[in-house]
């Protein structure tokens, strides 16, 4: 249906735009897209018009029917077609199959509905640009997306869960509540954090150093420009050089910015004769990393050039990785849920057909992934043969407010690095022995982990992680001096307080608050002042009544501890 | 004396290597030093015979003596020395000088001493290595560095302060702790940070964003690498391009590697329409830049290629200066006497011949630095047009434990970005306005700052700075129990400590742990088992005998919050 449907709208584009070139129109989950090429960008009236046309089409319930072709005569038949014979030249065999509706014909392998009456509940919903076979130095063309489903109701359904997607669309609310920027001009992918949204990610870290060195972990800080030798040894530049940007001379040596900290890690691991005794060391690092994307797959926060990874490289005897992937998997749960995530799904990708490390390096290392996922009590999914050649992983997906999974946490294996660099320690026995290298990001990276916490909440943090806690709002002008007080007292308690005391009416202030998604509006008039107290309104739209302003920093503060 | 015993010193190294060739020797502060090309690298036998050799010639009392030659005379006498031939040639004029004592003769301009037994108090203090010229395309010679005084107390003195400078070398001090690295095959330049110095760092970073925020500043982050558009626009790539790395290529395009943040934080400030409203704005970051240095001057931590600001960018009306700069100045002061510097000079820098802005910016910038280093009753001095092009500054700098002064601090005004970039702000009266801008770095940077720092207190770090603040030390193994409990209690008061629980005696224990420069030294025996208490001693060697834990954790929490 939704394949039929895609026909159909070609059909209405065709009487539209009768030089219409066309390129392929599948069935997606949800619906079905077209890809034109046209003489002009699509506007909203041409979507009406094209869908006024196809409802017209449906009701006239043309009949789809099949006939097969030899390649010769579906040449003839698309003549004017260029991306349909390109497409007749790719279809092996000597025959191809056409469909045809009403006097539309399309190249198509099928199968398709009886006839464009069973086409049901449909929407045509958006129009992007799409290159001719994905790849950007062929036409671009304009891409029209519809949904389609069995019921009204089930379209009704997704449509709203893709207007509140949109609602929540990590790029809109970062310019509605100012929290971060990109500046194309001069480079696409590079995020620049604007105060609030660096409020939020300096809590982030702050949070996240803090766990981390009661968990065991020590903080370093490493370059983010290395001489190729590094690369060389790390391997980077023989496997990953289509992630990394070219290098920069310097004295005649080629430099690399970094796509990967591990290679720094493992210098300072490097840097004194470790023993059994130093094991586990756990060096962390909030490591800004630069990796090449081509451009048209750069997407706001979620797809950067540029991104801070929550970085760590755990190193330790063979015999402590039981222990130590089980600590960091529970860490990582234990990350998840105080941001407010509670479904996860963990997958555990085993050793590929092309691997390097030992059997048994690969049975004891897998091994550990299944025990702690086990101990977590998670039933993970297993991607068999799903791990890097260098060792297997467990990533987690978490499910937003909206029921999207996203990849967040990865743990994972690496026998090839400590061999890269010959790493060692002095083993109880005074022998010198390989230590077992994990490199895990439990949060990803700041960019992406952000823009994932932002649609969540959809733009609402949590008091503990909100840039502005509190606005304090004076009735009127008479009322500004006590709602300094009041601020002050609030900033004394390391609350996050703005005054809005803007020469505009009270509605208009708590709306704007409203919509900076502030957690606390704190009205304050004669009767507040008179009684030491502030009229607190949630963003929920709760009205708490007056509170004196100490209560009120007790139950902000306590807010804050349980990180609700 | 210090210019003749230069002389006496040439001339016992030609005893020594009768093939030495010769290249300068002048007087330098506390001393002198002569650079020979030699067949061999010196050793510290070669230094001492050279040593006795001068003794030698000093108590012989050979008179110097002048004599003037001809240059084809001059190159007649030293064909055997390229150097001076090289010397002889650039000298302007007919003839040249030359001093003679016993059977040394050497091209000099002089004066001297009558004779070699006026030389006083010396000695040879250290041999390094230097180019002909200073110039790195040229041969490498041994410098021979020699102290010089008229009493052998001064000579003593300075040897003293020499070796004390020694022992608190940041480069030594860094292995002796293990605080950081360098790793010259991967790139010199670029400091590696250590789990212990990462944590000195941090406390200071958390410090400062703290009191930052706490100062009305907001975070930011911007990225590393921007396209050299913004660097055509800002003007980096015009005058300040031997700073920087050459380009990396991004699909085509050149994109640069940051050696400032302000373009960035200029992005950020013209990412929305400016009002007076919004005014002081005070964008800081800890924002790693990228500078070239020449290989040659490296040095420590104290000249490095990557560096990471304690950056922040000013913008603000013109009226609002003179408080922008005392706050600055005042949270400057405040800054560094938190970190125990006492001792302050205060540079004023005034308008350069070349500049740009105008007379009544120059003035008023100008005013607003003197008026708020007046406020802070502190005796500038006034570098005369020693200002940048771009604007005036102040610059402080600070004298360390030695009384060696560094500079710390700078406060500096720029005409030039604001304008290039064109941003503007809407003022009171609803017409565009330029803002203010001014650069500032309290820190200076990180790695400076912390080897200032390092240096300073000789790695012995103030409480709330040490990277691990007390050790307990059990005396035996049926101690160690107890030394956990002890640790765990001070651990929950968020006290960095560590167990030694090696198996040493106590006293080895506790010369490490005084080696480590660990302020606390927490013995537990039997009776401190017995009676719930440590026995304390100082990294002074102070002992404070036995007291409870919980007295302990008061004591060191409130030498935390005394920052002493």
């Amino acid at each position: 249906m939704r394949h039929s449907a895609s026909h159909i709208m070609a059909e209405a584009v065709l009487s539209q735009f009768p030089e219409a070139k066309f390129a392929i129109g599948p069935p997606i989950e949800n619906g079905f897209y077209y890809d034109f090429d046209l003489p002009r960008s699509l506007t909203p009236e041409d979507l009406a018009a094209i869908d006024e046309r196809m409802r017209q089409s449906i009701a006239a319930d043309h009949p789809f029917s099949r006939e097969e072709l030899s390649k010769e005569e579906a040449r003839r038949l698309f003549v004017d077609q260029p991306y349909k014979i390109e497409l007749i030249d790719d279809i092996e065999g000597d025959k191809v199959s056409i469909y045809r509706h009403a006097s539309f014909v399309d190249l198509c392998a099928g199968p398709h509905v009886a006839s464009t009456g069973e086409v049901k509940a449909f929407k045509l919903t958006s129009v992007a640009g799409a290159y001719w076979r994905g790849d950007e130095r062929r036409p671009m063309l304009q891409r029209i997306y519809g949904a389609l489903f069995e019921t009204q109701g089930e379209l009704d359904e997704y449509l709203n869960r893709l207007e509140e997607a949109q609602r929540r669309d990590h790029r809109r609310l970062g310019r509605e509540l100012d929290l971060f920027s990109f500046h194309e001009e001069y480079g696409p992918g590079l995020a620049y954090w604007h105060p609030k949204g660096a409020r939020v990610r300096s809590i982030i870290e702050d949070f996240w150093r803090r766990e981390h060195y009661k968990a065991g972990y020590e903080m370093v800080y490493t370059p983010h420009i290395g001489k190729a030798a590094l690369w060389e040894t790390s391997g980077h530049l023989d496997f990953y050089r289509e992630g990394m940007y070219s290098p920069m001379d310097v004295d005649g040596q080629d430099y690399y910015i970094k796509p990967m900290n591990c290679p720094f890690h493992i210098q300072i691991y490097r840097s004194a004769t470790r023993s059994y005794r130093d094991l586990p060391m756990r060096l962390a690092e909030m490591g800004t990393v630069y990796r090449y994307e081509r451009s048209g797959v750069l997407h706001g926060l979620a797809r950067v050039r540029g991104f801070t990874q929550d970085d760590a490289h755990i190193f330790c005897q063979p015999e402590q990785i039981y222990e130590e992937i089980s600590r960091t998997l529970e860490f990582s749960l234990f990350m998840l849920r105080t941001f407010g995530f509670g479904d996860f799904q963990v997958y555990i990708a085993t050793r590929p057909e092309k691997a390097i490390g030992s059997d048994e390096q690969w049975e004891q290392a897998t091994g550990a992934l299944r025990h702690a996922v086990e101990t977590a009590k998670i039933e993970p999914k297993i991607d068999e043969g799903g791990g890097v050649f260098y060792g297997p992983k467990i990533d987690i997906w978490v499910k937003d407010a909206l029921g999207r999974p996203w990849q967040i946490t990865t743990i994972q294996f690496d026998f090839n690095m400590p061999e890269r660099f010959g790493i060692t320690y002095i083993g109880m026995d005074g022998r010198e022995r390989s230590p077992y290298m994990v490199h895990r990001a439990l949060l990803g990276s700041m960019e992406r982990f952000f823009m994932v916490l932002l649609e969540h909440y959809a733009g609402a943090f949590p008091l503990w992680l909100a840039p502005v806690q509190a606005a304090v709002i004076p009735i009127a002008d008479r009322h500004v001096e006590y709602a300094g007080a009041v601020a002050r007292e609030l900033d004394e308690a390391d609350i996050r307080v703005e005054i809005d005391d803007r020469n505009e009416r009270m509605n208009a202030k708590i709306r704007d608050a409203q919509l900076q998604k502030l957690p606390y509006m704190l009205v304050v008039g004669d009767k507040e002042m008179e009684a030491n107290t502030v009229n607190i309104r949630l963003r929920s739209g709760e009205n708490l009544g007056a509170l004196p302003v100490a209560e009120l920093i007790s139950r902000m503060e306590e807010e804050v501890r349980k990180r609700g």
